[in-house]
């Protein structure tokens, strides 16, 4: 279950950088690739003409291509031409709103003429020179809506990511939840703690000591459709928190795109932005690796939770103040979902 | 189709020592552990939650902690504790009556209050140091009374295992199938034939000279819900067979609990016990790869035999004399079954 | 949707050389084997005693025996005989027609009343020394008929076989289709082109020029049930073409033998003939091996079509001047298939 009418991330363009990327987005199998001025472009998977997916073939002068008998589609679902072939009656395929921007490509899979690219939110750690980022792609059996959920609870970093983020303090802060500005946020503070590993290494990559208490914080911020923004730090304890001055915190976003493929199974597009060293490609590839192996551990429970609600959907499952930002973030998109049916 | 109030051998105590065990027994999700008093424990692998399997957390102080956000489960399956939260409230999951005994866990998916462990058959090899027993276990995609037909007509020993156990004679002896004190007994004797290479085998490890005629026996004993020991044996030729005095013959108890996951899967715990050089543990290790080598044979036949029983469901299979021993102990199953429904 | 009245090849004989071949056509589980006098027989792979695939076993005497209890199953499908038991109210299983022909096995999987083996097509280049064969075999999860399109159509080959035996002119050449005596003919002839890098070797091996214009034609002959024998070759330009003089050019038959399996997968036997150094088995290995890797990179196609096709079974496909080979023999096709239906 999931609204049709509005952005998701489908794909980074270095994925179709040097053939077409097929790829399921609610439900619809799209054909991404290049037009002929350079600009990305999707359409339905299925050539007109016999059936085979679009996608097995090659760009050429920016149209798609078929890879079995040569018809050739344009950006909007139109056949161009076929050798031979008067292609003027030839049925269209569907063709959906496409945005590159800030580093992915932004799909519209429901009704193109309500597309609007201003709705696609700004990210400032993606167009600022202050910021890096760097970050990967997770295939995943299960609901979207479950990553939602597990962004936005952070005491499962306790359990799931013992070693590297978590830590026993994240169960016992409080947690507050609230609706701001079209947006879930669920704040939890931490203050005079030790460091976790992660965060520990962090300080040492921006020349802190690793080894004094800290005071850490977690802002989770939903938005619609699925994006999870969550700032996240630790500064040098008693130099106030997430309010502390530069030289005495490390502090990111860890940005979390997630985009239903069907009903049960999702992309996970993950990364973390920084504000500190922003030049440092090595220190940006050992923050991806770190948090691609964290975040490698949900892909278990993500999707064996799935298959125990699919066996049991008679279970009502809880919802405790620490689900109250998936549960109010679910109560947004049931809400979008609700507007779209007829 | 099983009887769900009875005793089924679920798994051995090495399979959780260091963390807990997920199996489906008769269609239940189980978590097997050990509780604060060392004591196993099962219940339903479904965290009351968020729904993630309990067995992939971890124990501590004898409660099942949840390896998601943290829920304690007890044995009882109700919630212990949960970080900063009253768990009154949340609701049970099934918990299953278990019992260690012999070497396996025996547990009890239908109605609790039914459970007698006094219903656990006696097993005299199991706690006889006369005897020695080694073992293992096998996953089979087949409806686990396929298995039963199985050991209870040997003569597929002739055929699925030409090279170890099988001979022509098993073929041509008469078979005697009955019921006796309410299990089934399928009984054949061979006398003064010469034996297969796993008896000749054994035969040397007593010490017996291995070219020599021999009388042998097998006696099939099914008890309800699914287990099925055999006394196997060979002695040297007139000496009285089954009662030839102890160094004139070699003889062991094949041991097979058989135990069903869903309805067309079971688990196979399959082993051999005998009462010769029980402290010999390099024999025992010998006889039970030899075992293993044996009765994987029975797989690939179990299982297509499965696949074309899906395929042609209005076929009538043949019920043989041989088959006699199968039919009677299905007839007892379906009796309890029965017994069991509204 | 296949008709079940007809002959197709099932298999080669080195399949079921050593132990019989257990293989499904248009749906029926077959086991092949060969009898007493050394004739091949296919019954249904079912054992009439509990349902093991006879295939499983092994042949005695011209009986196929089952590997499960020993009964010997004759090839009209009756079982002749089973250790102790008196076999004649065992019930039948189906057997088929079947004969050797060409190096394949040809079977007829519907009423067996029906079967006449002269309906089996003469194939000269199977019979003749003048000629060489040398094939393999592909199993592809699509419909049959998906293959039938396929080489009906062959402007698939300036796409699919880019580098081999595609070239622009197939698309450009103008194409003839129509019946002719039982068949469907799709003709098309390309004068004074380039020959793509297949007929180049193919031209040097028969020591012709391979730098020169030459005339290429292809023709494709489809016969019911779901045989596509194909007419292809390459003449020195401007010496007749396809009636050419034999050493001014060098054509083969491509063969195409397209048994259904299943309603979405199928039996794919392919192979080229050829009237040039017939003896000559180093040649015959190296197109077996050139054509083996071109048909392979239709696999791919079909099925992601396949799979195209079951998602939206609501689009209906074109059908332009290329396609009216296909069209044609699926309209052949259901007139056998609504001919067996009631």
């Amino acid at each position: 279950m999931y609204p049709k009418n509005c952005w998701y991330v489908a794909c980074t363009p270095d994925e179709f950088e040097s053939k077409p990327l097929a790829r399921r987005i609610c439900g619809e199998p799209m054909a991404f690739f290049r037009d002929g001025d350079g600009v990305v472009a999707a359409v339905q998977d299925f050539c007109p003409h016999r059936g085979a997916p679009l996608s097995l073939g090659y760009v050429e002068n920016g149209n798609l291509v078929c890879g079995y008998h040569g018809l050739k589609m344009g950006r909007n679902g139109k056949t161009h031409s076929m050798p031979k072939q008067r292609v003027g009656g030839f049925p269209c395929v569907k063709s959906y709103p496409v945005e590159e921007r800030y580093g992915f490509v932004w799909v519209w899979p429901g009704e193109p003429e309500k597309a609007d690219t201003d709705a696609i939110p700004h990210l400032e750690w993606a167009v600022s020179d202050q910021w890096a980022y760097g970050g990967g792609l997770y295939h995943i059996n299960s609901d979207y809506r479950l990553m939602i959920d597990n962004l936005m609870d952070l005491t499962h970093e306790t359990y799931v990511h013992t070693s590297s983020i978590g830590q026993k303090e994240i169960d016992e802060a409080p947690v507050r939840t609230r609706k701001v500005d079209g947006e879930v946020q669920t704040t939890r503070f931490m203050d005079n703690v030790t460091a976790p590993p992660f965060w520990q290494a962090n300080l040492r990559s921006k020349g802190l000591p690793d080894d004094q208490p800290v005071d850490r914080w977690q802002i989770c911020r939903f938005t619609p459709p699925s994006h999870v923004l969550i700032d996240v730090g630790v500064a040098l304890a008693g130099h106030g928190g997430i309010d502390a001055p530069a030289d005495k915190r490390v502090n990111s976003i860890v940005v979390d795109f997630i985009t239903p493929e069907t009903d049960t199974s999702h992309w996970y597009f993950w990364g973390m932005a920084r504000n500190f060293s922003p030049d440092d490609e090595t220190l940006t590839d050992t923050i991806r690796q770190g948090q691609g192996a964290i975040f490698a551990e949900d892909l278990e429970v993500l999707e064996s939770q799935q298959r125990n609600l699919n066996e049991f959907p008679e279970k009502k499952l809880l919802m405790l103040d620490i689900d109250s930002g998936g549960v109010q973030a679910r109560r947004m998109i049931d809400g979008l979902v609700q507007e779209e049916s007829p």
